[in-house]
């Protein structure tokens, strides 16, 4: 049985998620793809670390170990932070190495540039998992609406934010005590700043304008709110008129501006994401001529987001496949 | 410019929204697929009817003139009822052309057939718009979960009773003024027979099987009942309790045998189907890895219905090319 090689980028909850759900699928990646997937390599931060693989794969802390290994075909990214993981998806992708990523901050801000390299060099990246986790937000958009044109995205991007403003909301209780709750439940970070004040949700959304429009707006054009902004009092009031403050991501064209805008809005009863609830994330697409489809699913953690990395997998191997009978036909017909 | 050659079976409301959509979006073909669609033939019922047709479009009751066009590539079909669109879609794949259907009560019965007829004939069915119509369910499940597997599927599939169940529940009028009031609007049918007693939503679930388990469950063994076994007081207890009941299709595996069922169910206020109102569709897909994502939109009308068609067109359209090459250089590889 032919293998498909792969490295792992980080070893935390996500790339322990990757590693197992790819342990266990062997099956479906055989009945799929017509071949199996090894991890040949891991990149760790602490060697030292007890854990839980193959002997067989190579655990190191050297990148450059891992991006001469021979016949490596994918990279699967898990690694917080813009670097070094941006310089590491560069190499990968100018050596012809498939990338898949759900580093989101790095990705919002360097997608342009990546794909490109992606499409220089024959090569496809992956970045289901950078918005709204196991959620497939992206291959939606992507392949299922292909004829129509996105003419506005309305979005719940950040799901700690979201699981604190449900608790304000159901439950009376302070900005505080929910973040505590979230904290101890692990949806929020140890440091949650860029949950609470936007910016995980503007990443994600400026991934959703690239992917969209293909490009971004001006980043200092993008108002971004957080939820600290909300007093308990907001949010009672709101309640009092059935309606209900969510921390919304929003991204439309005006002519050919793009405009985004990341804060909490007072949705009414009627709005397809007033009910959207706790951790999760969801979308509303509104498209010419379909009009508005809503996707709402896990914005993260170990399963979902793997999910969405290994169904990125699953995607570009098909997709390589066509294209290299494809490629071979071309230099036929040349001949 | 390279032309894809369409025939249009049935000119109801739905026929006339796929022309319409091709029609206006020739520049979307022409940049997805680098052909045009020319819709070169439309199969009518009354030939004397006024159409707002092209004047090179052959307009016709007699199916042999549209079968018989040469080099016809795709036939769209939106005709209501079992035959004689079986028979149409038979010759059609028979004859080696491409089939989209939107006709759910025919493919629920003969999607086996239909699908088997396809493979042998190597080309594609599309059948997006038979269920959850512009939602794009079918390629969600059959494209976007193929690692995962499906576990289970709830869901809200025909428009018409969620329009009633919603109206009686928030304005607390009764079944038949509901009822009148839904077709006024024109979401139900003239007979709504089928919309009312689960026959409807019974189709869909069972195309679902279809897509998710390759097979259906014994007609005779599915429990199939409609709404108009729910009196206002029924609807106005649950109320009280936060409750609300939605007419929900359910498929799932137990061991080998699967279990489907249609029939109106209480939905506590943190199941995801609870807060689907009006005449949407929605769909809870549980899946292995993921766990659940939902999907709500519209479940049919002109715009949404064609929407799921032309988006089953160019995929189809972009896989033969990928097997065009596929096949080429297995030509070469053999010689």
């Amino acid at each position: 049985m032919q293998k498909i090689k792969a490295a792992l980028l980080g070893y935390g909850t996500v790339g322990q998620g990757i590693q197992e759900v790819i342990h266990q699928y062997q099956e479906r990646f055989r009945l799929l793809l017509g071949k199996e997937v090894e991890i040949a390599a891991v990149l760790v931060q602490n060697p030292a670390k007890q854990r839980d693989l193959p002997e067989n794969v190579l655990v190191t802390t050297d990148f450059e170990e891992i991006i001469t290994l021979p016949d490596l075909n994918v990279v699967l990214e898990a690694i917080v932070g813009e670097e070094p993981a941006l310089t590491y998806l560069r190499r990968s992708l100018n050596k012809g190495i498939h990338v898949i990523t759900a580093n989101k901050m790095m990705f919002a801000r360097h997608a342009r540039e990546l794909l490109e390299t992606a499409r220089e060099n024959k090569v496809h990246i992956g970045f289901e998992a950078t918005t709204a986790g196991g959620t497939p937000i992206i291959r939606t958009i992507d392949q299922l609406l292909q004829v129509n044109r996105v003419e506005k995205v309305e979005a719940i991007l950040n799901g700690t934010s979201n699981y604190i403003l449900t608790a304000m909301n159901d439950r009376f209780i302070d900005f505080d005590t929910a973040l505590t709750e979230a904290q101890e439940k692990g949806y929020a970070e140890a440091d949650p700043t860029h949950d609470i004040d936007g910016t995980d949700a503007f990443n994600k959304l400026m991934i959703l304008s690239q992917l969209i429009y293909g490009e971004q707006p001006d980043w200092l054009n993008v108002r971004k709110t957080g939820i600290n902004s909300l007093t308990e009092a907001d949010i009672q009031h709101a309640k009092q008129e059935n309606k209900k403050y969510k921390h919304i991501g929003v991204i439309k064209k005006e002519g050919n501006t793009i405009i985004a805008e990341v804060s909490p809005v007072l949705l009414s009863s009627t709005h397809p994401l007033h009910h959207i609830d706790g951790v999760d994330n969801a979308l509303a697409i509104t498209s010419d001529i379909v009009g508005t489809i809503t996707l709402t699913g896990p914005g993260a953690g170990k399963l979902p987001t793997a999910s969405a990395m290994v169904e990125d997998l699953v995607q570009i191997f098909q997709k390589e496949h066509a294209e290299f009978y494809e490629k071979i036909s071309e230099k036929h017909a040349a001949v």
